[in-house]
């Protein structure tokens, strides 16, 4: 008998912050392919008894391709396992998440979708910024920073005269280009600015800043969000500098993970 | 001793969606506030002890107005207790979130936010639309289109000039005239679009169609999304389809949950 894919979110990196559904999915699934990106916290829920396939496209040096991925996980599932496909935050944002589904479907594999907490949402969270306003904005725009795809770039200016919120995921730690695309995209100097470092997790940290002193934040480890707009006025600075300044207390912890963030900087969702 | 305020997210109506964390919360709160949109079994969680109040706007005919929510949840926390504000989907998009967090910062109430899995997420996972694709777009905006706050309208063509897929809560149902909205901000009349009612609900529907033939779709229960753009054309057509004819081979139910859509069209988030 065939089995099944479950594409499921892990939500931001708090286990506390997967779904009830995805927590019990990830303790019954016979196998498990996961991102780099998922928290070890979170894989300690899978059975020991299942099969578990670390398939982050930057795992060590060796790089798995999207088609061996789905060639991987469509053969699980036509030996008849419960197979739980796991992509950090909500597996239908910037994760490729189209052409797995694609390749189930075209294999006939029976597949359900379990959404999860979206980084993005994980980030304002853990930054306390409202990430929508009546009077400051009305919509909120997600877009990535990643420019290593060999995709045309896209055009930003269109976000920016939206008046969207903008939260660009893998932003990198090349803050100086980041803010000068957005200057080039018609963002004003002092429009403030967050920069959310392992969101939700016990090492979270947070830098509030605008664009035009971008450059100069510190290099916070990875994953990270950019939050930019108006928005992030509204958050609660005294706590956000609070956590700051705890990170950077502890800098030996900073350094060891600032290591680990070379490896992780891949999807994040 | 003063109490505490959780803002947390309720997901998009399935109770396995909801967070783990937030499942917690709502069995140990002391009181529960919460929104029309939040589905009476996720209600069933919460402690009989414990306080229930609905501050959905339009609950019934009385208005409760945002001074007076924020009144009641602080006024509840000054007294010692455990409160969670419960808002549908995440509570930090097109929830008034910032003006809660402003009152509990003034009154000096601790707080934390839980973020929850947004109505948009839930709804592409039901639709099984891949909302980001590296072929089809680069991003993804989220708007409201509500338009009875007294707001000026946001110009919807600066979203769509973006080439973002568009999520749009509160659609309504005037179907004819959001199209037409879109229309003018220049969107093409070829555009997919799909409307989700009630995504991970036992009762979702799912109406797949385009700007063109947007105002001959179906009157689906509220709360509905409509998500708009190339990546649509993604999903999975065959099983929409069976779940939109399911539906209505369902008519007598159908009209049951119409009927109550009236009274629950509020914030979604």
């Amino acid at each position: 008998m065939t089995g099944k894919v479950f594409l499921v979110g892990a939500g931001p990196g708090d286990p506390d912050l997967l779904t009830v559904k995805a927590a019990r999915l990830l303790q019954q699934a016979d196998a498990v392919l996961y991102d780099d990106l998922v928290s070890p916290e979170i894989l300690k829920l899978v059975s020991p008894f299942a099969q578990l396939h670390n398939v982050g496209k930057l795992c060590g040096k060796k790089k798995i391709t999207q088609p061996e991925i789905n060639f991987l996980m469509v053969g699980l599932a036509r030996s008849g396992l419960e197979v739980v496909r796991l992509k950090s935050g909500d597996p239908l944002i910037f994760g490729r998440a189209g052409e797995e589904i694609q390749a189930l479907r075209e294999a006939g594999i029976e597949y359900e979708i379990v959404p999860g907490v979206s980084a993005a949402f994980g980030a304002a969270a853990s930054a306390r910024i409202p990430l929508t306003d009546r009077h400051v904005s009305p919509a909120v725009t997600l877009l990535t920073g990643h420019r290593a795809t060999g995709n045309e770039e896209s055009d930003w200016r269109k976000f920016v005269a939206s008046g969207a919120t903008l939260i660009i995921y893998m932003p990198g730690h090349q803050y100086g280009g980041v803010s000068a695309r957005l200057k080039a995209a018609g963002a004003a100097d002092h429009t403030p600015c967050a920069i959310v470092s392992r969101a939700t997790t016990h090492r979270q940290a947070i830098h509030s800043t605008t664009i035009a002193e971008l450059h100069l934040a510190p290099h916070l480890p990875g994953p990270t969000l950019l939050i930019v707009g108006d928005v992030v006025r509204l958050a609660d600075l005294e706590q956000q500098q609070a956590v700051v300044e705890g990170m950077i207390s502890r800098a030996p912890d900073l350094a060891s993970v600032l290591f680990q963030t070379t490896e992780n900087e891949g999807t994040v969702a």
